[in-house]
C-alpha cells in the first residue's frame, strides 16, 4: 500500500503539535512546509524585541527538532496555492499532492484597512519584526543622544504602542523598565526623564480577555512604571512624525502595532464560510465542512467553545488543537471514528513588569509577585522544554566545540536571492 | 583649564584600547563615535557566517563597555567630514571640535574595481555581511532539497569561496565540516555528497603571511575535509549564475569574497602618502606628518616595522597600536617626550577546521591537534576577557530575570529610518 500523503503548512505551535502526534505512525510520509527554517517561541518573542533573549534563545531549527522523526520531510517554502480538488498544495514551482493536509498558517497584524501604516508602526508576529522593534527603539534612544533640538529629541524618546492585549501591555511595561533600569544609566545627554511611554486601547479597558479586577491591576501597574494609558481611543493617521489618538495629534518617533489581526494570504483559496476577521470555520473535528481531509488550526481557524465563546489566538488553543488533529488522524488510520475538540483551557497570564504580572487560571485571579513568580515559572519550563536544553550555556560551549550549530537561523527577508527568474535563465 | 577634547572615530580593536588606555585621564572628554552601537570580535565573525556562535556571542554593546568610564561620551553616527585646519569632525548635521583625534576607522573588502561584485560574493567584515552569508549558506542547501532538476541541485551544492587568507581558509574548511558533520543528517532529498567546496588563491600558496610548511599543511588539511583548492587562480565575471575561475567558468550559486582590502572612505579626506591599497603612512608615533595631534591606527593605517614589512591588518596589531596612541597622549599631558611604536609580534594562527590548525609564533611553527588546541584556548580566553564573562549561561538567565538586555544590538541597515528628511519638515 502507497503510504498516505500528510501535508503540513506552517510550523508554528499547531503544526508541529500535529507532526509531533504523528511521530512513529506507520505507513504515512509527513511533509512540513514552512516560510522560515526555524519554530518560534512566539510568547517570548517581546523579549527579543526588547533586547532581552536573543533570536536563537527562542527558535530551534525545523531540521534539528524533526531529525529523529524519520516520517517527516521538512521544506523551507512559500505555498501559494492549495488545489482541493485535485489534491495538491503548491510552494514555489514545486507541486506536493496529499491525502490528508493541515493548514497551520497563523496570522497577521492588520491595520484595519490601512496597511501602509505598517512601515510606521511594525507589527509583532515574526522574528525579523522583534528584530525591527528592537533596532527602532534603540536608534531612537541613540539619536536623541546627539538631537540638539530638545522639540525633536521629546518626539524621538516618545513611544507609542497601539493596542492593549498582552502584547502591548507586555511592549509598553518593558520599555518604561528598560528605560528606568538599563538605559538610563548608559546615556549622558539625552534626559531620559524625558521618556514617554503611551499605551493606546480602543476599547475600555487593557486585557480585555481577563476579568475586569486584573485589567484595573495591570493599569495601575503600567502607570506605576510611567506608562501612560488611554483607553477608548483609536489611531489613526500614522506618520513618520507621529499619529492622531482621537482629538490629539502625538508626535513620536517610535509607533508599534499591537492591535488587529488579519488572515493568512491563503485563507482566500479556502472555501466555506468565515468570520469577521477572516479566520476559517471549521466542524467539531476541526475539518473543513466537505472536506474530511483538511484541517484548519491555530490562528486560522475560528473554533467557538460550548459557552459561544470564539477560542483565542493563543499557544496552548493551537498546541491542543494541533495535538487533536494528529490523533484524529490516527483514528482515521486505524479505521476508529473522530472525537470532537474540546479545549481544556489552563487559563490566562501576561506580565507587565519585573514582579508584575496578572493571572487568570481555573477560577482563580491574582496578580502581584506571585503572579510573576508563576508567569516566569511557566515560561521557562515551557522554553526549555522547547529548546530541550537545561543551559544555554551548555548549547553555546558545545556548539562552539563540537561546530553544532545551533544558530542555523535564516532571518534576512532575501531567502529568495537564489530563487527567482534564475531557472528560466538555465 | 579647559578640558581636552579627544575623539576617536571607529570602535574596533583599535578604537576601544585607545580609549580603555585613556580612562581615568583626568581633563579630558573623550568622544567615540562608531556607525554601530557595538564593538565586535572580528576574529570569531566567520563563526557567525557559519552559524557556530550568535552574533550576541560576539559582540558587546558600546555603552555597557564604557559605562564605568566616566570621561567618554559614546555617539552612534556615521562620519562624512574631517576638517584639519577648524579642528572638527562631523557626523550626521553635528559638529565636534578636537584636540586630539584618533582615526581609527577599520577597512572593508575590495573587489579590485569590480565593486558590483559584491551582491553575488558577500565579504566577511561586518556582522550583516556574516548573517548574510550565513544565509545564502543555509538557503542553498534548502533549495537543493526541493530542487528536481539535478543541474540546478549541483549548482547550489558549489560554494566557492574567494581569496586564500585566514578567513577563505576558515570559511572553506568550516563549510566543508558543516556538511559532512551536521547537514548530512539533515536532508533528505538533497544529496549532500555533491556538495562541492572550492577556495581560490591568486597567490601561489594559501595563508601566504605563514611560513610555506604551514602553508602546505593547510592545503593538505582544507583537502582532506574535500576542499578543492585553487592557487594561482585569479576569479572574474562573477554573476548569480557564477563565476570565471581562469580558463573554467563555474556554476555556483553561493560566492564568498574573503580577498582584498579597500581603505575606509574617510581616506580621501586625509591628506599625505598612502599606500597602494589606500592605507595612510603615519609617522613612527603613528600621527600624521604636519598633524601630531592626529593618530590613524589599524587597517586604515600602514605601519613598516624594522625588517622593512608593513604589519599585517589583524587585532593584535590594532590593540598595541590603540594603547600606544593611548599612552602617547598621556606622554603629551604630562609634557613628556613621545616614543616610537613597536610592534610585539606574539605570532600568527588559522584553523582551518576541527582539530586542524596552523600556528606560527616565535620562531616555532606546529599544526595539527596541538596547534588547534592553542587556537581555541587563545580565542576563548579573548573571547571571554572581551565579554568579560564567564559563561554565556549567567548573561541569559541573568537578563532573563534581570532584564539586563545583553543583546542590544542593532544590525538592520536602516537604522536610518528616522533621519534623513525629517528634520526639515520640522
Amino acid at each position: 500500500m502507497e503510504p498516505k500523503q500528510i501535508v503540513i503548512v506552517g510550523a508554528g505551535f499547531g503544526g508541529v503539535a500535529v507532526a509531533e502526534s504523528l511521530a512513529s505512525l506507520p505507513n504515512c510520509q509527513i511533509t512540513m512546509i514552512d516560510r522560515r527554517n526555524f519554530h518560534l517561541f512566539q510568547p517570548l518573542l517581546y523579549q527579543v524585541a526588547m533586547a532581552g533573549l536573543n533570536p536563537s534563545d527562542i527558535t530551534v531549527p525545523l531540521r534539528s527538532l524533526f531529525r529523529d522523526q524519520k516520517n517527516i520531510q521538512v521544506i523551507m517554502g512559500d505555498v501559494n496555492r492549495l488545489d482541493f480538488t485535485g489534491q495538491t498544495v503548491t510552494f514555489g514551482e514545486t507541486s506536493r499532492p496529499f491525502d490528508y493536509l493541515v493548514l497551520a498558517c497563523g496570522s497577521k497584524h492588520g491595520y484595519f484597512g490601512n496597511e501602509h501604516w505598517e512601515e510606521f508602526a511594525p507589527g509583532l508576529k515574526s522574528l525579523e519584526q522583534a528584530i525591527e522593534i528592537r533596532s527602532r527603539i534603540l536608534t531612537a534612544f541613540e539619536l536623541a543622544e546627539i538631537e540638539t533640538d530638545p522639540e525633536i529629541q521629546k518626539q524621538l524618546l516618545t513611544f507609542v504602542v497601539v493596542g492593549g492585549g498582552p502584547t502591548g501591555v507586555e511592549i509598553a511595561g518593558a520599555i518604561a523598565e528598560i528605560t528606568a533600569n538599563t538605559l538610563v544609566k548608559d546615556f549622558q545627554t539625552a534626559d531620559l526623564n524625558q521618556v514617554s511611554v503611551i499605551l493606546v486601547e480602543g476599547g475600555s479597558r487593557v486585557l480585555s480577555a481577563f476579568p475586569r479586577t486584573l485589567s484595573a491591576v495591570a493599569q495601575k501597574d503600567l502607570e506605576s512604571l510611567g506608562v501612560e494609558v488611554r483607553t477608548q481611543v483609536f489611531a489613526s493617521e500614522l506618520s513618520k512624525e507621529g499619529l492622531r489618538l482621537g482629538d490629539e495629534y502625538v508626535k513620536a518617533r517610535t509607533i508599534i502595532w499591537a492591535a488587529g489581526v488579519s488572515p493568512s494570504e491563503l485563507n482566500d483559496q479556502v472555501p466555506g464560510p468565515k468570520d469577521s476577521a477572516g479566520r476559517i470555520s471549521v466542524t467539531p473535528d476541526l475539518s473543513l465542512l466537505n472536506h474530511k481531509n483538511i484541517f484548519v488550526i491555530g490562528d486560522q481557524a475560528i473554533v467557538i467553545d460550548e459557552k459561544g465563546f470564539s477560542l483565542p489566538g493563543v499557544a496552548p488553543v493551537a498546541v491542543q488543537e494541533g495535538h487533536f488533529v494528529g490523533q484524529t488522524i490516527r483514528a482515521d488510520f486505524s479505521g476508529k471514528a473522530r472525537g470532537e475538540f474540546k479545549y481544556f483551557d489552563k487559563g490566562i497570564m501576561a506580565t507587565i513588569g519585573r514582579s508584575k504580572a496578572v493571572v487568570s487560571t481555573m477560577g482563580f485571579n491574582f496578580s502581584g509577585f506571585f503572579a510573576w513568580l508563576t508567569w516566569v515559572f511557566v515560561h521557562v519550563v515551557y522554553l526549555m522544554r522547547f529548546r530541550n536544553r537545561v543551559f544555554v550555556m551548555m548549547q553555546w560551549s558545545w556548539s562552539y566545540f563540537t561546530f553544532g550549530h545551533g544558530a542555523r537561523l535564516i532571518t534576512n527577508k532575501d531567502w529568495r536571492f537564489y530563487r527567482p527568474d534564475q531557472k528560466e535563465k538555465n
